[in-house]
């Protein structure tokens, strides 16, 4: 029988689940090595088959309404001749009472370890593909790890390294390692199976049992039925985006004039912002707002334009959308929130209400619930003081206060935005239409998002490992507890909350993560200045303090390595560090070289002539700096970071670091001259070890992930 | 046999073990449940013996050479008659060759749950217990938690809860939950074998099955000998710390003039901060330095002074100490650096000279390579600029430089010091003696330690236990991989690294584990003024830009809950808080209340009456707050914050979080005026959410393991 016919026979009975031999015969088809088995309809049978299979076996009642077998008690091992495989099929038959079908024999598999595989629909992702510690500990450890559908076999390759139980695959207690190609053959298996038959909705293999010799075998499985393909976005053009979002002319629905009040409205931060484009305030009870002519409404317009901004009250914004489709715009934003954010009812009615009309105009809408666009190219913002230049940082946000405030946060690391995008409610337009868009926008480098939920997940997955191929992606993900509760029968599904797959995002993207703007924009200034680090292996040059074991610490904690310099290296640095004993391995705590640029030069060069050196941290005790020669000293000493040193570092990525602890006036002013002077050289500077030492492991692993996934990649970066 | 017995035996054989049957015995007597068993000759015999006792039975290879028994092939599972135990019998005694002296034969448990309980002998820590998941999972996934001993049943307790797969402790696949009460009886016994048995070097229980029945039992066990006893420190009178440590007159060997240098000397530091004892300057090249009157020696010296200051360059130290015995001087600081923390050969010999002659002499040793004693009662400090105030709160440091830092640091924060100690290599003073010494001091409220490493832990974590109780202890443990390389026979000692013990110190006494001095600091201020939390249980008001999602997921990653408020308080702010809906929930996202002072009292109010509020977090974006009257309203929300508030939050704990986005003279400054306006009074302060999560959560879980441990306790802090 093949696949299809199982199934349809399965759904025509109305049965929720395959059996367990129908179950793995589906397996099989897709190429997971099934133990052998018999289905036989009595015990005698039973007896004999298991007599030809070879003892010890297993005995198994089988019948479409059985699941949970093992609870119920119909799961007999070690069976040792034909006696036992008689009376275990008595007392089964007892237990199973008047659902028992037949039986299944199986020879009992030898093999201490047990896996778990499987794969679940999710209504966001779509379905994933599960590998995972199996046997009695599977629900008590979780130790599980998750892949997106499709899965391709060089990806489902990182999975079983990714258990902590991942030791037990190596060679284990007198057996083999596991054969790592025919697990890979399981997961793409699941993943093909998945794909092909959208009626399986979940897949549980428990045990997949890793024998002796390595070889690994599915020993029971359930598939369950039920499971409905996610509706396929249809293929869509998004080529109205490069209006949309370079808009040259803007209605304004809803401008209002300045008032006394403590929020600025809309219409003054675009016309303070000095938006370049040609902007219409729609407002039936003015003639000019901010000294710019206003009209009564959309429709006295003389045509489309770029972009409608919808300002007014929630309630009065579908009498709005329906003025769009009636003048033939297409492009908007809708600004008012008060919609199914606010989880109340009058909110949730609108909302569908405007996602009616949405759908029936066709409009291309951000929002609602956001702060729109960001384009400081065309002097469009929609919030006060905003950074007026330009860069190459992207943003797609939806939250609109993170949207302003990365801006303003970047801008003082010197950071600046080619664009931001806050779309809230995502009622049509969702952040993987962005970032198709940033794809092919030349103007963006790196692409940063702040992601609550998302529509469609799997070809969120698709996006942003596309386009973090060539222009890196660093993400925040609010919501720790997003997706996640459903009712499910299998393993598999009970292990996948939503973390699980927002984490199989991040694993098969490579997209960086991030917990918060403040790291966001710690990744991003070493995006943008550090070039590609060769490996994990940091020297630390800087000022006692307990540095040597905090930098140790910070740099463990963060993943990367603190090797011990070269003797060659210990032996240039013993020439002019007095005393160095320990402090010259590495972190090199040379408080002296800290007065003396000579000596600072020549420390640097040592260091940066390592061979067992992939980069380079300056760290600066600014309290104990700023001691010599009451500050002054910190200006040359900022001046040399920022300009020579960076000739001396042999152009491995380089970093500087700084703590201050005490308070002052003079201490906070040279703390400004260090900041100033290194981001305005485009030296990478950070408030502490611990965040120097992240930034870079990220960027590290970036590079590490394409290297390893993309090795063509790399050339083209 | 006696326990006792059992040990000479072997000891006087030479064996390095205990063989099976032996160790099981030793166990018994004390406490643990073992496997019936029996010790039999030959195969007939065991035969024998399983027809008496039933089958299936395990048999098992017996020698005193044989350890590591499964991989040898040595054991035998699941035999189930007569003929089966004659064959396994004959495998068995090929496989041993030679080492076979007779067999084991137990009956074959059920039981799918397999743990392992053990002791190891650290070289710092003395006897620790373990416990945690065994089978074959044990060393793959390293699930284990430990405690140092001795362990009474009430900490033990404890234990497994905190594995990972604590679930399976409970009610697990239709077996019954394990008998905890057993299980803390394997622990305090292992507890007890450790501390009666200083000649068991490690001890390891793997498997213990927890049975259907939940009963518990020791089914292997290996016992190795060659422990030896840490020597017991002698009980110290430490009186002598009264004097040391708040000294009335100071001999400083090697004081220097003031110099062009940028290093400032220990003289100048110490006279310009103001000591008020008597200075008596050693060189025997001056009259007088700074003003003050100068000895050549000593030895010239009217007499003993409470503390001498070495501070002459490594290889003088020895004379200078030579000095101290001579003229009956005791307490002694060592400044100078470059003794054993150089890991250079001269300073391992240096440091073991002033060992031998500190302890001929009995001296009282801050030191070497340290900063010392800082008192600011006394005006005394030995580095630049540290703050003059005194306060509740003492520092022991291992570092130097955290010592300075810190108490800069700190004075940011309204936080001054009773006194700070930088120990250094701890010559013969160790953090456990100023420990001791602050338990007993009425100045000191709170001890902050940071550790490097420890001499006698045990003592350590006495100590710790002790004070902590009355007077919060916080520590920062500076290496990650301290202690730990050891050879080691069992799987327990494999299981042990350095962290794991210092794991164990922070889990037994409740102490506050901190990574760096700001968060130090951050916990310092909660302890300060926040009082006794009822529970976990935060609301969160705060103005919008992704407020409520970041504040959920900052407070779920601390463990702390924002529960939804009741009802009763969501009408009261829906009162007067428009378009509410989601969000007044918790977090209130309240942008109004923030310009409006009555409606952020009706805010505070209703939600600090809420019964399911234990802690109130006021979080303010600053660019927002800026926005209103340019700045002008920080001024007066600062001080409304400062004052009124803590009246309108019922006494509940009460903290304040702002993040700015923004750079700017105007907006710097507004900061520095909420900073400083709510630390003078006393409300504590943190930027951005998370480090107000984590502090808070904190002084939580402190207030949690005081209640839980010691109720009386709890009175009297």
């Amino acid at each position: 029988m093949n696949p299809e016919e199982l199934i349809a026979i399965a759904q025509a009975a109305g049965r929720s689940a395959l059996t367990e031999a129908e179950a793995k015969q589906l397996l099989a088809a897709y190429g997971v090595p099934v133990v052998t088995e018999e289905t036989v309809h009595n015990a005698e049978e039973a007896a004999g088959r298991a007599e030809v299979m070879g003892f010890p076996v297993v005995l198994k009642g089988l019948g479409t309404k059985l699941t949970h077998k093992t609870e119920r008690g119909l799961v007999r091992l070690h069976l040792r001749d034909r006696e036992e495989v008689l009376t275990a099929a008595g007392e089964i038959a007892n237990a199973a009472a008047g659902d028992l079908e037949g039986f299944l024999v199986q020879p009992m598999l030898a093999g201490k370890r047990e896996f778990v595989a499987g794969m679940i629909r999710d209504e966001r992702f779509g379905p994933a593909i599960m590998f995972g510690l199996g046997g009695v500990y599977t629900e008590a450890l979780r130790d599980v790890t998750f892949r997106i559908a499709p899965l391709e076999a060089t990806e489902a390759a990182y999975m079983p390294d990714e258990l902590n139980a991942s030791a037990m695959l190596g060679r284990f207690r007198g057996e083999e390692a596991a054969d790592r190609e025919e697990i890979v053959r399981v997961l793409t298996g699941l993943s093909r199976l998945a794909m092909a038959h959208p009626s399986v909705a979940e897949v549980d293999i428990n045990p997949l049992i890793v024998g002796p010799d390595g070889r690994v075998t599915a020993v029971d499985a359930l598939i369950v039925l039920g499971g409905a393909e996610l509706p396929a976005a249809p293929p869509r053009d998004l080529s109205f985006l490069v209006t949309m979002l370079a808009p040259r002319s803007i209605a304004l629905v809803g401008a209002k004039r300045a008032q006394d009040g403590r929020w600025q409205n809309l219409m003054v931060m675009i016309t303070s912002y000095g938006y370049t484009g040609r902007l219409y305030p729609i407002n039936p009870r003015a003639d000019e707002i901010e000294g710019v002519p206003s009209y009564p409404s959309l429709r006295e317009l003389p045509g489309p334009v770029d972009l409608v901004i919808v300002a007014v009250a929630a309630p009065l914004v579908p009498a709005a959308l329906e003025d769009c489709i009636a003048t033939g715009n297409k492009n908007v934003h809708i600004f008012a929130a008060g919609f199914k954010e606010t989880e109340e009812e009058e909110g949730l009615r609108l909302q569908k209400e405007i996602e009616e009309i949405a759908a029936r105009g066709v409009l291309h809408v951000m929002g609602p619930n956001c702060m729109g666009l960001f384009n400081p190219a065309l002097r469009l913002a929609t919030w006060i003081s905003p950074p007026t230049r330009t860069g190459s940082v992207a943003f797609i946000s939806q939250s609109g206060g993170h949207s302003g405030d990365l801006a303003v946060l970047a801008a003082r690391s010197g950071l600046y935005f080619s664009k931001a995008i806050s779309y809230g409610n995502a009622l049509t337009l969702d952040s993987t239409d962005f970032l198709e868009y940033f794809k092919h926008d030349d103007a963006t480098e790196i692409v940063c998002l702040y992601l609550e939920g998302v529509r469609d997940g799997s070809r969120l997955v698709r996006e942003v490992a596309d386009i973090n191929r060539h222009k890196p992606v660093i993400i925040m993900k609010g919501g720790l507890t997003e997706s996640g509760a459903r009712a499910v029968a299998s393993h598999t599904g009970s292990l996948a909350g939503g973390a699980h797959l927002w984490e199989a995002l991040f694993r098969q993207t490579g997209a960086v993560k991030v917990s918060s703007l403040k790291e966001m924009t710690d990744v991003l200034l070493a995006f943008r200045h550090l070039g590609v680090p060769a490996g994990r292996r940091v020297a630390v040059l800087g000022t006692g303090g307990g540095i040597g074991v905090w930098a140790a610490d910070s740099f463990a904690r963060a993943g990367l390595e603190l090797p011990v310099l070269t003797e060659e290296t210990q032996s240039d640095l013993r020439a002019f560090i007095p005393d160095a004993g320990n402090m010259i391995k590495n972190p090199v705590d040379a408080g002296i070289a800290f007065t003396d640029f000579t000596m600072l030069e020549r420390a640097l060069r040592a260091i940066a002539a390592d061979p067992l050196v992939d980069a380079i941290v300056v760290t600066i005790h600014l309290d104990w700096t700023f001691n010599f020669a009451t500050g002054k000293y910190i200006e040359a000493l900022a001046g040399y970071l920022a300009g020579p040193a960076r000739e001396h570092t042999a152009g491995k990525p380089y970093l500087v670091s700084w703590q201050r602890y005490r308070a002052g006036a003079g201490i906070e002013q040279a703390e400004t001259i260090l900041y100033e002077t290194l981001i305005a050289a485009g030296v990478p500077l950070y408030e502490g070890l611990p965040r120097a030492a992240s930034a870079l492991s990220k960027v590290v692993a970036y590079h590490e992930f394409q290297r390893a996934r993309c090795p063509a990649c790399r050339e083209s970066f």
